[in-house]
């Protein structure tokens, strides 16, 4: 049986691929797995029958064979260990492509997170247009570390793997601001993920979700 | 040859065990497997000899023929995949062992670093004050959907493994807060992972480094 995913039945990123379902439905496309998706209200997501599969009432989740599966990362890293194409042959390539799912998760997404939350929070409040440099500064410190270490690069550690997937999903959320664009190399990472037969199939598959909640 | 790993040559948490060597030391003493440690001062932290290891300059890495690692969840994965005592031996465990992990990584564990990171370099503010609230509030809401989930059970999933690892490592940063006192069972489930034999090896070592480089 094909694994089933959970997304959002109205995404509130506009059909942009921002939604934690996103990676997921990528890793399934890289390693050419068929998928089913069940589309959650925000109000299904808080209820008793959703949290029992994720406890913080979030998308996505993944079930397959009686297996519950919940973050992203996690889930990648499973499609990642089951299935050929996105973890190196050898076990020091695996191991090392792993730490960088780690970094994007721990290392960057934070700081990145943390601005988002202060935009959807923070903003009616008289602090909120001064601590936006700080923020900013704490991602820019972060990104200057990983253009730094890309360098010329393709990847992160020779071919694609499922730590470009995280971090390039990661990156992402930067699209468009300033800080992102300071980076020119990372621009350039962002764009060859974006590249990627996969991820094309990934983002029109929850684009086709967003247009027909929305009737376009 | 046995792994080496890098930690603070001077702590500054004091000796309470809350660097990121701790929860690598902690599953190298689960799994039964001697390590060496190399200390490292600030400075050196930063030098690019030890970026090379460590792009973001933190600790800890894991080093071992030839495999260099680092992100402490990262390492405690490789630990917990190529040992026994961390995860479960059947594939649907181990799956959801490591979904804990990232939970651990990407819940919790940045509602805290958050609150952390504004004690460091926002208490001068004068909006310092005013934003604790907003943040105890994001870290209780995490610690309520996590305790409801733990209920009475002692771990997460069944018997210990490298999910509880990370979570109570990441629970231990609340030591002594008002938020997690607000959470019985989330003590006691701190108080079981720090009453392991394990644990206290760990905590020992660490220990001993601070207290010798304090000259205490």
């Amino acid at each position: 049986m094909p694994p089933t995913i959970t997304g959002f039945k109205t995404s509130p990123d506009g059909g942009q691929g921002m939604a934690r379902d996103m990676p997921v439905r990528w890793a399934l496309e890289e390693t050419g797995q068929p998928y089913d998706v069940r589309l959650l209200t925000f109000e299904e997501l808080k209820q008793p029958k959703h949290r029992a599969l994720q406890p913080f009432g979030q998308i996505p989740t993944f079930e397959q064979d009686g297996l519950v599966l919940f973050e992203s990362g996690a889930i990648v890293l499973h499609i990642a260990l089951t299935h050929a194409g996105l973890l190196p042959d050898n076990p020091h390539g695996r191991a090392r492509a792993i730490s960088w799912m780690f970094a994007a998760a721990s290392s960057v997404e934070p700081v990145i997170v943390e601005r988002e939350m202060t935009e959807y929070t923070e903003i009616d409040k008289p602090w909120y247009e001064k601590r936006l440099p700080l923020l900013d500064e704490r991602i820019r410190g972060r990104l200057a570390v990983l253009s730094k270490r890309l360098g010329d690069a393709p990847w992160l550690e020779g071919d694609f793997t499922a730590g470009d997937l995280m971090m390039v999903t990661v990156l992402r959320r930067l699209t468009g601001s300033d800080v992102l664009g300071m980076f020119p190399n990372l621009l350039a990472y962002v764009a060859r993920g974006e590249a990627r037969p996969a991820f094309k199939r990934a983002f029109a598959a929850q684009l086709a979700v967003f247009r027909a909640a929305s009737g376009g």
